[in-house]
């Protein structure tokens, strides 16, 4: 028994260092593939510019360059929206759910994989306002359940590996691993990755969990790494500063005085993330509304990466903010329409991918810029963004919240600096302040909290600016927080899903278990016959069912009585489980009964899982009908239960911390008289902001 | 209701924003008042030993430095001793238990925070090999406690403010605010003061806790900055280097070559580590038995602070390592028994307090040091460190770790350097193989896992460093756990404490909670009778009692009969519920019961919050034991119970996640039939080493 302990233990942590090893290198792909279309496409468009400047055909470009876009994100939208719609987005609000216990078909599919890795290459090569960062952590979350479970059904491959770990609870360990891979290999931030598995997911914190995380996290990173040095040029120098996401912070300073400063800039990122997602959630009705066909949004698709397109070549045109070319520019100097010896400076930020502009507004020194090009950057962007987020294609949400607060974070800065030029002498630093607008800006869309702060920590390579980064978080987080709600919770929302917050609603202790719970209740018998077996399940969608004693399902007519109850309570039995039974037709009537039961295996159960057959797919004789089968061997009988004068508060702690499914009341007679899901808990609303409270009810939808 | 909430969150701000301001204060002070007083001594003895290098007269010297060390020793010896001895050792395992849900009398008392500071400045000034960290933590825990319930009973003050938060529940988090916010203060590191306090003491992650416990954490990091840019006078400059603890490390790199290196490295610190730890605990075994007496406990701290300066100056005397007098040495550069020109080399590292050893290790060029000085150093360090854990004065554990290992990592650093010359040229820097050696035998010691790689790198303000420490950090525990376990945890058990794990046993989900269970219960009727609580209460130790139906205490005589029920199961009741109900007299056959019932208010149970009188001092005359009383009113209906068949895993998983103290045992019938408490749950201890698995039970103390 020993080793069989000491071999699960030592294939958790194998598995641990796949799902690292593999999310890295699915990071590395994207990477890759991105950087090589586009500049694939930028060169193109470069090329036919540099003609057309002599040649005054400027139509030429224009056309190509919306054309090339609309094209290539044509592909990414396609897969989606008729191959895989669960992979659109970036994926997080998904990964939220499922970590929180819901669980949203496909969502960790080999297709969804595929589909997410392909659409957003084709989303930020197609010159939408996105980024990679959201759908890396998505297909870390693949990647881990896939290599989990060690198997794929999209192939029907079943490698006969790790089969102890087929279980929802094993399964979701896993999933949070590869997440925090993701995010490690997306940002280069290993700690930042486990801190946000946590924050979006954890619901029990739990040392050994959080340190194999913790080491699928670090090994994703260091693959990660070790790729990148070998495509850099420096193989194995693993302390570049290059391998920073956001180019590495070095030599700037800031002191305790500015942070009134930074606590304005918190204030202006609340704001306008509280608009930003205000605004965007306005556009996902819109559209859940209007845009229901699956051509169209395809063609909202290209419609938007066509408008990206038209928008930033309008801004070059009219906007030819020329500099003097200097050495520190190298590859996205682009002369556009400048005369030789100067480069065009608002192609610099507007003629390469987001990832590529967050860069450069960190890390270009003062006067780069002119302040007018910035402004119409950053109003272009932020309303692109605001439409481009919820499309029909995969998109991280990052890079697009960094990008327009390092436009306005290095505006802010200038404007400083003109302000108070003799104080500030010091404090100068344009980059210095983009990075704490991104960060505001950042923080007031996701409104996340300490794993964010970590996040952009790790990815500038700086700790001095810990203090500043989090104070402008939190700041953006309690103003946003004012208006709205985070947007990943938002389009948890909008997809109706019956997620449980962290705390019990504030006034749910004057609510009784009674008053939740579902009523009546479909009890099974502990010896019950077939035909009513098939009958429920065929009529109930529930996943869990109590199993009584003393109890006649035939008196059913006056169950919708409040306080009626259904037999004392036994147990509980798991709808697959009971599948699992009728499948194998283990009926107390069968002669080869016993047989059966000793042929009967937990890999029986664990085969099938995660996808049982409905029951429609089951066959039963109307003979079989009325035959009987014994629950009792196969239910739990220490199910947690509560009794019916718990308070909300208590029963939502319950299924918080333990991450239940479904909680059986009983009364005091210890009869079961209701039952308790994620939906009746979910099902009451009670929200307050700036002091008021307001109660509402919540549409889910069924399935 | 709505401005109670909000009123009530506002007040939770305010209190850890406080807490860590304070927090920072008293880390400052302790800060300072040890580079006062340690300055202090070590100019004494520098002018003597300056005298008598000429006038041969280095007895004097010697018995100066022992004994200076072993007065000042003395007086925070006495103080732990005999005013407060829970204020001894670095007050980490105590706060661990703590925040496990064990109460460990004094812990958070204001008495054991003075003590605390006043001890730990006495124990770093008087020479020991011990930091001020670990003492900084647990005062922040003390001054959290006493803020977040506004009144101090040392002084009998109660200032009536915050009284809403006078509940175990919301004491606990502001604990472990407090805790988060002493790591920041103690290393710099806000982000791994919170990691410290989930991975030491939450079992719940609660995102809107963790934000409000990294506020603390913030504010703690921020408060002390702005303190030390005064005293280094450059106020307000708080991105300075000279901020962080370690020192900052800039412009060292490291290859993925190098991993393999660092992987010996920490399979060095998990060996020396576990050495330490077994060395350490067999040493408070010994102390446990033998030194049992206040006075030999005083006695011992002096021997061992005398001890520490002979041997140090022993050390400096046979090992004159005298080098020439350089540029980047000032204050410490100590001329000793050295010509002019020329400094000793050994005092530089042994003639201060040890967290400047560590400083100097980490940071001083390449040639320093000769390898036997720091190889003397080393096994000194080792073994006094050993002997100095566990004694009557307060004293941290991770500055004598990072030392230990600062120094084998520095001489290991050189043998690879001479080893390798030629390969190596660009790996050769000692101060980081010092890093990466003190972080293993540091890891190695403790067991700690992501909190202290994100200790590290905040205080050492160097993230490139991360993977490595991390790998080191790993290896040293994996190699340490087959060992035996971190010394916390050792000191923990010491203690005899039932604090619980992460998980449950392996093969407990084989054991049932009727085989765990404390049998038979004391339960009371609904209505019971004044007598019988008072006997019962006298009795019995337990902190809950069931309340039940149907049941006749005078039948206990069989009681001891397994399957024996208790009643019917109607509640639980709280010991100090009860001993209000028997203070405020509130009998059924008062004849203003009905006024006494209106009287009595939350405020009653809240104010006597955390201690209420013992039992004995509640004075009942014998006509009042046949009065009853009635629990229903005051007993909570929906605790929750577990079925006598759930497994011992089940109730291990509802303990942990839910935070409980005990848990009713009934059958099927809904009769009591046990109480499973955390010292039920915790007294067997299945432990597994190298594939080996071992049962065994734990001895715990009575109270």
């Amino acid at each position: 028994y020993g080793t069989k302990v000491v071999k699960k233990e030592l294939a958790r942590w194998l598995v641990m260092g796949l799902i690292g090893v593999i999310t890295a290198l699915v990071a590395c792909l994207i990477d890759v593939m991105v950087q090589l279309t586009s500049k694939m496409k930028y060169d193109v468009i470069a090329q036919y510019v540099d003609e057309c400047v002599m040649g005054y055909c400027m139509a030429e470009p224009f056309l190509l360059w919306v054309a090339l876009n609309a094209g290539i994100v044509l592909f990414g939208g396609i897969l989606v929206a008729y191959v895989e719609p669960v992979s659109a987005g970036s994926g997080i609000p998904q990964i939220k759910c499922y970590l929180n216990g819901v669980l949203i078909p496909h969502v960790v599919r080999l297709k969804t994989l595929v589909c997410k890795v392909v659409g957003v290459i084709c989303a930020v090569a197609g010159g939408l306002i996105v980024g990679k960062e959201g759908p890396m952590i998505h297909s870390g979350a693949v990647v881990a359940a896939g290599i989990s479970q060690g198997r794929t059904d999209a192939f029907h491959l079943d490698f006969r590996i790790f089969e102890y770990f087929r279980s929802d609870h094993e399964k979701r360990d896993f999933v949070s691993a590869g997440a925090a891979a993701g995010v490690s290999a997306a940002f280069g931030a290993p700690v930042g990755g486990v801190l946000f598995s946590l924050e979006e997911g954890a619901s029990f914190w739990n040392q050994a969990l959080t340190w194999r995380i913790f080491f699928a996290s670090m090994i994703s990173s260091f693959t990660l790494n070790i790729v990148q040095s070998y495509i850099s040029g420096h193989p194995w120098e693993l302390s570049s500063p290059g391998l920073f996401n956001f180019g590495k912070f070095e030599n700037i300073s800031y002191s305790g005085l500015e942070i009134p400063i930074f606590i304005l800039m918190g204030i202006i990122g609340g704001l306008l993330g509280a608009l930003f997602n205000h605004i965007n959630y306005s556009l996902s009705m819109y559209r859940k509304k209007y845009i229901d066909r699956k051509w169209m949004r395809v063609v909202e698709v290209m419609l938007v990466a066509g408008v990206s397109g038209a928008i930033a070549f309008v801004i070059i045109f009219f906007n030819n903010d020329c500099e003097p070319t200097r050495s520190d520019f190298e590859s996205s100097a682009v002369q556009f329409f400048c005369v030789d010896g100067q480069y065009s400076a608002t192609a610099a930020v507007l003629f390469q991918t987001p990832e590529e502009s967050v860069k450069h507004l960190f890390h270009d020194q003062a006067g780069t810029y002119k302040p007018i090009t910035l402004a119409l950057f950053c109003i272009a962007t932020f309303f692109l963004a605001c439409w481009t987020y919820g499309l029909s294609i995969p998109s991280g949400l990052f890079i697009p919240g960094l990008l327009i607060g390092a436009i306005w974070g290095r505006l802010f800065g200038m404007c400083l600096q003109l302000l108070f030029q003799q104080l500030m002498s010091s404090w100068a630093d344009p980059g210095k302040y983009s990075l704490i607008g991104a960060s505001a800006q950042l923080g007031g869309i996701v409104r996340m909290t300490i794993s964010l702060t970590v996040i952009i920590m790790e990815a500038s390579g700086n700790i001095t600016f810990g203090l500043p980064i989090m104070i402008v978080l939190m700041i953006a987080k309690w103003v946003g927080d004012i208006f709205n709600e985070g947007i990943y919770d938002m389009h948890v929302h909008l997809q109706e899903v019956p997620i449980l917050g962290w705390e019990p609603p504030d006034m749910s202790s004057n609510i009784s278990a009674a008053e939740v719970m579902s009523h009546p209740v479909s009890a099974f018998r502990t010896v019950e016959s077939v035909g009513r077996l098939v009958d429920v399940l065929k009529k109930e969608t529930h996943n869990g069912f109590p199993v009584v004693e003393d109890y006649d399902p035939s008196d059913d007519n006056d169950s919708e009585e409040i306080g009626r109850s259904f037999g004392t309570f036994c147990g509980t039995i798991l709808r697959s489980q009971l599948i699992v039974l009728l499948k194998m037709k283990v009926f107390n009537e069968n002669d080869d009964r016993i047989k059966l039961l000793q042929k009967l295996q937990l890999k029986d159960f664990r085969d099938s899982y995660p996808r049982f057959p409905p029951i429609q797919q089951i066959h039963i004789s109307s003979n079989e009908r009325d035959c009987t089968v014994d629950l009792r061997p196969f239910m739990n009988p220490a199910a947690y239960t509560v009794s019916d004068c718990a308070s909300f508060s208590r029963v939502f702690r319950l299924f918080r911390a333990l991450g239940l499914r479904h909680l059986i009341v009983v009364n005091k007679e210890h009869k079961v008289i209701g039952v308790v899901t994620r939906k009746d808990l979910s099902r009451y609303r009670i929200s307050q902001h700036a002091g008021k409270i307001s109660v509402s009810e919540m549409p889910f939808s069924h399935g």
